[in-house]
């Protein structure tokens, strides 16, 4: 039911085709974050319309709310949130180490309280993979854990066993289970520590997933410290299986990682920024709210073909932002959304026909960022 | 440019064709309230889809934010908000008169507060018919002073006498100016005293205007003074022109309006409703928050064809409530809207065809109210 091809090289760049049950992804892509059971501000009609192939669920949020017997009685997270294409749920491992509280590490899992309502919750890799069975994504990913930078060398260590002893209990009870209708990722620790990450790629690999995730970045770490490691895993992590980038939404590191053989992408940056007013452009970013967009009749971005610049302008915008109207959040989450989906389609065009060079460069260039 | 032909009658019901700068409009109708030059939660491809024939623009608030510089600028409410269809303006009276602070009331006119920003200003028929002219509306409406209820019968004639005052100097700025391309409404105040309404009705058509709105209604009386007044103006008002019975949306007072000879009617109602989960459907009024959703896996409304209904759950729209995604609110003021609109072009359909009393009785039924 899974299948990924490379159907074009271009230097490290990948496009490939990854089939899912609900459908075949086009790589590389970026993959809108539907937290909630909904991409903020956004409609499924919206999201179809714009090109979103495939959005991420959290399985941390959707078993606190609104739990997952009720969107198991639904028929999973497709049927309840009226969603027809692919998804992929997060394993909760991220959330547990950053929105919980009062948390207990064990090795048979982590013992958190919910942030919602103060309950307690034990999170075990087995209870991870039951959740994302009864929210039957596409593609379900290990629990693991992730850890702050700057993080000792040690302590990135034993996280990194950590996480890969729990990747094997994962592996283990989709097999036990005989789970044919999703695929699983591994998730490459080991925070700035190149030998780590090398090591983690290759024991995840060696244990065999249907996909291999790079966790732990774009958490303070530079740019250039996310390139490094993007290389050890280009080099290390199976050609065959596609390689997803979590976290990373602007537009620079996507550009980057794809240069450096990632394929998937994920963030909430498009509608965070969207819903306050942080606009991406090709010619560069801006806040509608300033107040120089007062009497600019123009749309956001004169060569974007969204429904937000092929109607408004950015005059129109920062009135809706200043009075408070949730329109505004709606056309700039789209906006953003549409940029970054773009960006992807362009990449994976440049790519096939063999010109991706030059598509990073002019992409990078047009951002104000040296190449 | 204007002009009013009704093309049905059904008892004192009537279906008629508005002709108006941007366009045909049809009634019965009813117009989503966009105050701050939106509708709230909801984008113009939206309504235009749920069928919205002409939506509401408020003077005072446009007026206070962005100003009229800038929609002036923009070519007007059309250009600015991206809305091709008909604009009705309101002249401001009603928000001076409820949302500002410090008024001072002369017969030039009133001063006030904004609630935004506390600055002062002060609001003449004349500035009102400026402003609403630099909105470029289809139809403008006079300056009025609004009473609240109960008023004692000396002060609803003083309010009555100055709004009847106001409106010729409305309408004589209309004349100096020979404005063309925008209607102008009077307003019949007088509260609850049917001989007031009834002067005040004779007077105004006396003058002459291009319809005649009632203000002052749907402000704490019961329904069956609401229906009194109605009565009054259904009788003393030309026959010829649209009439306007402002601020209601109700289903059952827009039923009952209908059949009491009015033609138009708005309200922020299905938008404020939406935003709080509170729904209108064929069968009765409810709250999507209410724990019983929990597991509901059937629409709002099972004979309601909007995209909310179309798509959703009422246990999904409740757990986006409770989850506080714009979703929620975006989903419920599409559903309300779309119930109103359809129960206004049902109305229509069945005046035509000569069956408005039974209309009126299944309606009314329905929504649990004895007839």
């Amino acid at each position: 039911m899974f299948e990924f091809k490379i159907i074009a090289e271009c230097g490290r760049a990948r496009a490939g085709e990854l089939k899912t049950p609900h459908g075949v992804i086009e790589t590389p892509v970026f993959m809108p974050v539907g937290t909630q059971a909904a991409v903020k501000a956004m409609s499924p009609a919206e999201l179809e319309d714009i090109g979103a192939q495939i959005i991420l669920g959290n399985t941390y949020h959707l078993y606190l709310r609104p739990g997952t017997d009720v969107i198991g009685a639904a028929g999973g997270l497709h049927g309840f949130m009226a969603w027809r294409r692919p998804i992929l749920t997060d394993s909760g491992g991220f959330q547990v180490f950053s929105l919980s509280e009062l948390r207990k590490i064990t090795e048979d899992g982590v013992e958190f309280r919910s942030h919602i309502d103060g309950s307690r919750h034990f999170m075990t890799p087995e209870l991870s993979m039951e959740i994302q069975r009864s929210l039957c994504s596409d593609i379900a990913m290990c629990f693991d854990e992730c850890v702050k930078l700057p993080c000792a060398e040690d302590a990135s260590r034993r996280a990194m066993e950590r996480t890969l002893a729990w990747a094997l209990r994962c592996r283990e009870y989709f097999r036990t289970n005989e789970i044919q209708n999703q695929a699983l990722f591994g998730i490459v620790q080991g925070a700035l520590y190149s030998d780590q990450r090398e090591e983690c790629s290759k024991r995840l690999a060696g244990a065999g997933f249907d996909g291999y995730a790079i966790g732990g970045l774009s958490v303070g770490e530079t740019h250039e410290e996310m390139y490094e490691i993007l290389g050890v895993t280009d080099r290390t992590l199976p050609q065959d299986k596609p390689r997803y980038l979590m976290g990373v939404g602007m537009p620079e590191n996507l550009t980057e990682g794809v240069a450096r053989g990632v394929d998937m992408f994920d963030c909430v940056l498009p509608t965070r920024n969207g819903r306050n007013g942080n606009l991406l452009t090709k010619t560069g970013r801006f806040n509608i709210k300033n107040a120089r967009f007062e009497r600019d009749f123009t749309p956001i971005d004169e060569q974007c073909g969204c429904y937000a610049c092929r109607n408004f302008t950015r005059a129109y915008i920062r009135h809706l932002y200043r009075s408070g109207e949730i329109l505004a959040a709606r056309l700039c989450s789209l906006h953003n959304l549409y940029f970054l989906l773009s960006l992807m389609k362009d990449a994976r065009r440049s790519i096939i026909e063999g010109r991706y060079g030059e598509f990073r460069r002019k992409t990078l260039s047009s951002l104000g960022i040296a190449f």
